[in-house]
């Protein structure tokens, strides 16, 4: 167990997540604790799992987590207790492989996908990068501003991702603002955390911010990647659409609230009233820590290390204010935040923010310029709580840039 | 088979949909010839469809269209002349019940659902009831402008909309621009035609918009109930949410791509230059004559006569543009063509433009004042090809206005 992972993949995680070997070729639910990838449909079959009245080899031989994430939260505390009892008792190591034999999967069928933007750190630097000013949408007090993405081209850590092709302004700074069509030149990255649903909530039904939580399954890591050019042009008046649909990454583990609330911590003070449902006094984030990097040239750049304790909008008011018109959630729905950022230039959750929309260059460490991503540059987010020392963490989430098709 | 219907439901339309009823409580695929619901897994057991290689009464038998829709042209153009065949020769009977005693559901499973805004009229339209300026997008020349929808609201024609809850500028008017929380004062309807996607686009597969048809399965009736109020203040920077997200419905038939090319009618003439995948020089929208109506008071209002030759945008252009930033589409996926207006203020085909946003009071034949939907209307569209003679047409797609939840 001795390696970077036991800071991730410790005792204390019992992530979830969709796995397939040569000797199980079938993808079905498994844990990952050190390096050991546990496949649950079997662990479940010993007498510590048979007590529970659910049929767990059933809802784990499934090909993805949406059965389980279902589960009452009594459920998933009584599960996690029994797969941490089997592993301290050494019952796991026939239902186990080593990660290095597994291939891991997309670990819920998603279907219906938010985004959010929930830092307000973020809102006022691509802003600043955008406008040349840091101000506020007029709802951001209020409630965390969102929209709708695409289901269909979410993918597991691990998928290559294609610059897309799009129309865009060729030159902002020209007097005639013309529209070409090719190869977006201004790929980047955003760097988020996403919530799984568990539990669904029924059209109609309003969740209060402050009970959100039990809706939650757990989280994942998101690459929101972003065509800033295409995006730019189309945003009016509808928000995004191809500057963004072409490509979702999600990790492959999703870290449960349950090892989550261990963790968490106070989310920032709020800067104006909010509406009663929106109302929250223990108001938290987790004590998430994450970095980006760039991996160019064989040499890897870290970009940005952020917390998410700086994120004002929490998972509970995204939740309460998805419910409050009466749109239902359901099991798998994939909630993400946003780019994560803080204020130091250290913190940027993505390039629009570091290279001020690629204006200002920034230096990698295999000396090449950095405005935004070039064609095989890979992109890496790490998530741990805190130092590491909890032994929880989110592992990784990783895509490489493939160059544009022909038309 | 003498009644209004007969207009919508002819032998040249044999439309699919979803049905259930006393008899047949398994919800299964059916399609509808004048008054008589045929139901396709027992009608498919016949000779003349034995002889397709498809196993048809398995691909009927299942509770959504999905798998019958990818189907080839071929295939779909085989069934079609095989249920006109059995019609022909009174086959029909045993397997056909009146549709009085017909429950019809969701005609398929939706992974995405995109809606564009692809009226010129409607953008002008709506913008000059918004900000007093008609003025297009900056992409409104070049690609219909889209976003995506939400998939978990949307039902079928008949299910009741209840009135949002949200947050929203009190009144624009005063100097204070005050954010209240309550009931949506400006629930609207917006008059839409979706296109129901059949064979899927692997992703980065680019289609060219003159070859786009071929992944069009067929369409049906959108209304995409919006509160403009939650849709103002929301709207800036990342487009429609909580405003879009509480309800869409459709209509339950879905009408061939096959019996609606019969009535294809030029686009209108471009506005200028376009990229050589957009680039369609038989650009065409179809003859689909729609209506909207009011029943408040147990009298019926029509607010808007339009017809769908007017969008500037056509099926062919939306599918391209959705494609090539390298997005695939999946069978089921429900791509609409946003609110269907015309110049003409009997054309406009949501209150929006029609009551100037509620500032312009319009009058209902019970006598009331029309700003906004009340509670307790009832919405209808209906859309037929041409004068009805052809005996082709969408049937109805309907809701009503329940009032909003106490939170």
């Amino acid at each position: 167990m001795a390696n970077a992972y036991t800071s991730h993949f410790g005792i204390n995680n019992i992530p979830y997540g969709i796995a397939s070997s040569a000797k199980r070729p079938q993808p079905q639910a498994a844990t990952r604790i050190g390096d050991d990838v546990i496949f649950l449909a079997e662990l479940a079959t010993h007498e510590t799992f048979k007590a529970m009245e659910t049929d767990l080899p059933a809802l784990f031989s499934q090909p993805t987590l949406n059965a389980f994430a279902s589960q009452s939260s009594q459920t998933h505390s009584a599960v996690r207790t029994a797969i941490q009892d089997a592993y301290n008792d050494n019952l796991h190591t026939p239902s186990s492989e080593n990660i290095a034999d597994v291939t891991l999967h997309l670990p819920v069928s998603i279907g219906d996908f938010t985004d959010y933007s929930a830092s307000a750190n973020h809102v006022l630097n691509a802003g600043e990068a955008i406008m040349g000013t840091r101000s506020f949408p007029p709802a951001f007090h209020k409630y965390p501003v969102g929209y709708a993405g695409r289901c269909s081209s979410i993918s597991v850590s691990g998928t290559p991702i294609t610059r897309p092709l799009g129309q865009y302004i060729e030159d902002y700074t020209a007097s005639e603002k013309n529209i070409v069509f090719g190869a977006s030149r201004a790929l980047d990255y955003e760097l988020e955390i996403g919530a799984i649903v568990g539990r669904p909530v029924e059209p109609g039904t309003f969740l209060q911010a402050k009970d959100a939580d039990q809706h939650i399954f757990g989280l994942v890591l998101v690459n929101d990647w972003s065509a800033r050019d295409i995006q730019g042009l189309e945003m009016n008046p509808l928000g995004p659409f191809n500057g963004k649909n072409f490509g979702t990454s999600v990790s492959p583990w999703v870290i449960t609230h349950e090892a989550l609330r261990a963790h968490e911590v106070p989310a920032p003070e709020r800067m104006g009233p909010v509406a009663s449902f929106m109302d929250d006094k223990g108001a938290v984030n987790y004590d998430i820590q994450l970095t980006g990097a760039i991996t160019r040239g064989k040499k890897t750049t870290t970009t940005c290390k952020v917390g998410f304790e700086t994120m004002y909008w929490t998972f509970r008011h995204m939740l309460a204010h998805h419910t409050i018109g009466g749109c239902g959630l359901r099991t798998g729905d994939l909630i993400a935040s946003g780019t994560v950022s803080g204020e130091e230039e250290h913190e940027h959750g993505c390039l629009l923010e570091l290279t001020k929309n690629g204006k200002k260059a920034s230096k990698l460490s295999d000396g090449s310029e950095l405005r935004y991503l070039a064609d095989g540059d890979e992109v890496t987010y790490e998530a741990v709580i805190g130092d590491g020392s909890a032994g929880v963490g989110f592992g990784a989430c990783v895509g490489v840039v493939k160059p544009a098709s022909k038309v």
